[in-house]
């Protein structure tokens, strides 16, 4: 089959949709974006996405020039090529996604989770380059992963394999509860919004001085946290410092299953830098099993936050 | 290259050594075993190996009919075919378990972890034939894991990936300590001997009746606990409840990793049947993300114990 010269990737997130058309060397050499929320309907989204492409498609050659297109979108189903019961998406239960985009460009249309194409960007053009077995962990609205075992993203059975965000890390009574309806989940303490409730939990415990004092409390978000870090705040780094520990924790219990040369932590959270970095590492060390002591590097993220996605879904679509 | 019509397999166990000569159609035509414990060096433990399979070797027509020689033991490393760091064998550090047995038959040797070996057992020949996606759980002196993903197992960046039996399920200060050193980790309370030591804490909290209170409490084996259970002693059956609710729970924070189809549970716990399924699978629904609810199956193995892993270690045998 003769391989055209672009394809499309859109980073579809709960609250931007954004497109690039990239040729074979990765450049990105137009780009849109939408808001993916406030659409009637799937159907409509996809006619504005179609209409916002347009005069990009037209700019690169137009539609024979494109080999196809990729997409990483929350709960999106490699295999299906469908989006499944997302909890942060408008649209409910199952959506063909693919086919309609398919049917409204008229090129092959690949789907897959957002972090996984996420883990792909890293493994094509980033941190991972070069690396068969990482660990991609997205600390973004929720905590998403995307595991790479021999060079290829783990699916599983069903398609929906790499949810490390929901692996269960409390499982006491008061264990906080997740959007996936348990509790106790990764994401519900190491999200941007885990890192807000861990702020308001901390400073409705204690009367230290903070300048996150200055915010309602119900208000605070985890950038307010990371504002109030950067200027040296003691509970805003301890904040830091507890979420860190847990992720790191975490992390030397998921070493045992497929004993990754690298965790790649990507999304808003890792702006906090080594306030989030120094106790991921220490936590790691400090319980990852003797025979892996040593052995899995720390990273962050080399690409930019939104070209990663648009970069890893673009990737997928060279294989359709 | 010519394909012999024999292979060896070995299953190493810390206790005994099992040995089968197999042939294409999976049938151990011959067999013999041997203490593991007891040689002056890993040098005369192969001598001895190498003197008990003589008398079979001739039996299949000499060496020229041997295709190759599997190896499935404890801490066996499948990239550098040594056997590393073993806790529970009487050789320390590294010990190149392959090349002494290459070196001693004239033939090509491999080597894999015991739980490994019975995962590549029981997807050749046994519950998961035909699964490309599965977790074996070995239930013996200590706790192992083969984890297959898309019909591989998984070896990792370093050849020790799938070491299930050492994700921490108790983080508290009280969690007990394994063998490897940590604390807490599922193979201190899902193994045999964490059975037992279940059985010595449950009957020194509490005054319930119990026949097992015949037995001196250092005493107490998990095979004690099992005939105990059989004639339906309550305390027998309320570890087997809390061992089967810990293994579920733990399961079910494995799926978000690899989706398997299937969990496979093998090893000496399992003859305890329903006493430990009901519990595994109620914990396990209880606990896993809603989008894996009902997908994975809960399986005891179909092969004998020894034969498995003798099968697999063989079975990885016809690839050198």
């Amino acid at each position: 089959m003769e391989i055209k010269p672009y394809v499309i990737g859109l980073d579809l997130g709960g609250t931007n949709s954004v497109f690039g058309i990239v040729d074979a060397d990765a450049n990105i050499v137009a780009t849109t974006s939408l808001k993916t929320k406030g659409h009637q309907s799937v159907e409509e989204y996809v006619q504005c996405c179609t209409k916002a492409l347009a005069p990009l498609i037209e700019q690169v050659g137009g539609i024979d020039k494109i080999h196809g297109m990729g997409i990483g979108a929350p709960n999106g189903n490699f295999y299906t090529c469908n989006i499944e019961y997302a909890p942060n998406l408008e649209w409910k239960g199952i959506v063909p996604l693919a086919r309609l985009f398919s049917e409204a460009l008229g090129v092959n249309v690949v789907v897959t989770n957002d972090a996984n194409a996420a883990a792909i960007g890293e493994m094509t053009y980033g941190a991972a380059k070069g690396m068969k077995n990482f660990i991609m962990i997205t600390l973004g609205t929720g905590v998403g992963s995307g595991v790479v075992v021999n060079g290829d993203l783990v699916y599983g059975s069903d398609g929906f394999a790499g949810e490390l965000g929901h692996v269960t890390v409390d499982y006491s009574e008061d264990a906080r509860p997740c959007g996936c309806g348990n509790k106790g989940c990764l994401e519900a303490y190491c999200s941007a919004t885990g890192v807000a409730r861990t702020a308001r939990e901390i400073l409705s415990k204690c009367n230290d001085e903070s300048e996150l004092r200055n915010i309602p409390l119900e208000n605070i978000t985890s950038k307010d946290v990371s504002i109030a870090a950067s200027h040296g705040d003691k509970i805003a780094c301890e904040i830091y410092q507890f979420t860190g520990e847990l992720l790191g924790r975490t992390c030397a219990n998921f070493t045992p299953f497929s004993s990754p040369e690298a965790y790649i932590f990507f999304g808003g959270l890792t702006k906090a830098g080594d306030l989030l970095m120094n106790p991921i590492k220490s936590a790691y060390d400090a319980h990852v099993m003797k025979i892996f002591k040593g052995k899995a590097q720390m990273l962050f993220s080399k690409l930019d936050d939104a070209q990663a996605a648009v970069l890893g879904a673009a990737a997928l679509a060279w294989k359709v």
